[in-house]
């Protein structure tokens, strides 16, 4: 399988890209609308994971073209970008599964809070915006990218995943399940996706405000 | 300290009552708008604790009374019992710390939604019926009752506590970290509640489906 992340060069992608290449055997595209900033990127983390003596296959692309090679396309974007990304590579999409990890956050009364778009949460916008035969799942929103790119680091977090189309979920648990020290659960449709993007906010409020938590994912149990 | 459970006949309370009765020496007043149902409900804990040897003080009374008596005072009722009962018992507060654990959810596309009243969040709204002069907390949205009150059962959940008041929210945080296989967190101001309240139909949806999974709490780690 082909992985594509687009705006893979950024934070969260970086965490991705590492995990799914030492994790899985799949092919790891890291897009980006900069086709060598993606190739700089591909390089760096195929440099980590070789130092790791991790077989991994790990490639750069301008955005569209990453698009066009995934079977897994993840959204690793912010959410203000969302829309303007779907619809960039809208045309490349095919037998595609879209997933979306962003949240929309906004600091306000000593705080971050959730504040999703009027569509009811980030991952409903990017099913609005994707072609309609594209399905769209919501994974990955509540992974702390710092430690998700620090390989020696165990996660032991859950990673709820939510959308409309079974087998396109599966196929998104399945990926997720490859990832060491991670445990994929179906969460439901993609109605239940603001309660897990909401979840973000809380996990950033925790750590700034308690001694020694840092860089917090969640487990449910 | 007196604790008082307002609502106190219900899952919730029963499992706040057996919890508090075993693992700290304070005196819980089970509170009810029926003072015999109080009473029956206190006399029922107060027995499963006996053949526990817990050393437990359990008492029931009406809900004002137990308002009343409560140093700390928890409005263990549904959300659209909320209002009503906070302003039913708003002159007998005095110093009370009021601690707000409901959440509002509807069913709805296959799934329990968050569901919260116009002010932002039910703690919000406890906040906003209760006398400018009494702190109020919001804690334990996301405990499974079943599971609460299965004393056999070891938790190992976090509590997320958000306040305004920094030695109400102290307050509780310590009384919440009595209890066993409890952790009590610093979610920081009341403006974040909502994002803890979203939590529990999230866990509700979770449990749903996926097999083996069920009373689910949350830990962050």
């Amino acid at each position: 399988m082909q992985v594509a992340l687009l705006g893979g060069t950024g934070d969260i992608g970086e965490g991705l890209a590492l995990r799914f290449g030492r994790d899985t055997d799949h092919t790891v595209i890291v897009g980006s609308r900069d086709a060598d900033r993606a190739r700089d990127a591909a390089a760096e983390y195929a440099a980590t994971l070789s130092e790791r003596d991790a077989d991994a296959t790990v490639e750069g692309a301008i955005n569209p073209d990453a698009a066009a090679r995934g079977d897994v396309v993840v959204l690793a974007v912010p959410a203000y970008h969302l829309a303007d990304t779907v619809e960039s590579v809208a045309g490349e999409l095919g037998e595609s599964v879209l997933v979306s990890p962003a949240v929309g956050m906004q600091r306000s009364e000593g705080g971050l809070h959730y504040n999703p778009p009027g569509v009811g949460s980030v991952t409903a916008l990017a099913a609005q915006a994707a072609p309609d035969d594209v399905p769209v799942v919501g994974a990955f929103h509540n992974l702390a990218a710092g430690r998700l790119a620090t390989l020696d680091a165990d996660l032991g977090w859950d990673v709820p995943v939510v959308g409309d189309d079974p087998d396109a979920k599966e196929t998104v648990i399945a990926l997720a399940n490859q990832m060491e020290t991670v445990r994929a659960l179906d969460a439901g449709g993609l109605a239940g996706a603001a309660e897990i993007e909401a979840l973000t906010p809380l996990l950033i409020n925790l750590a700034a405000n308690n001694d020694g938590l840092h860089d917090l994912g969640v487990s449910f149990q």
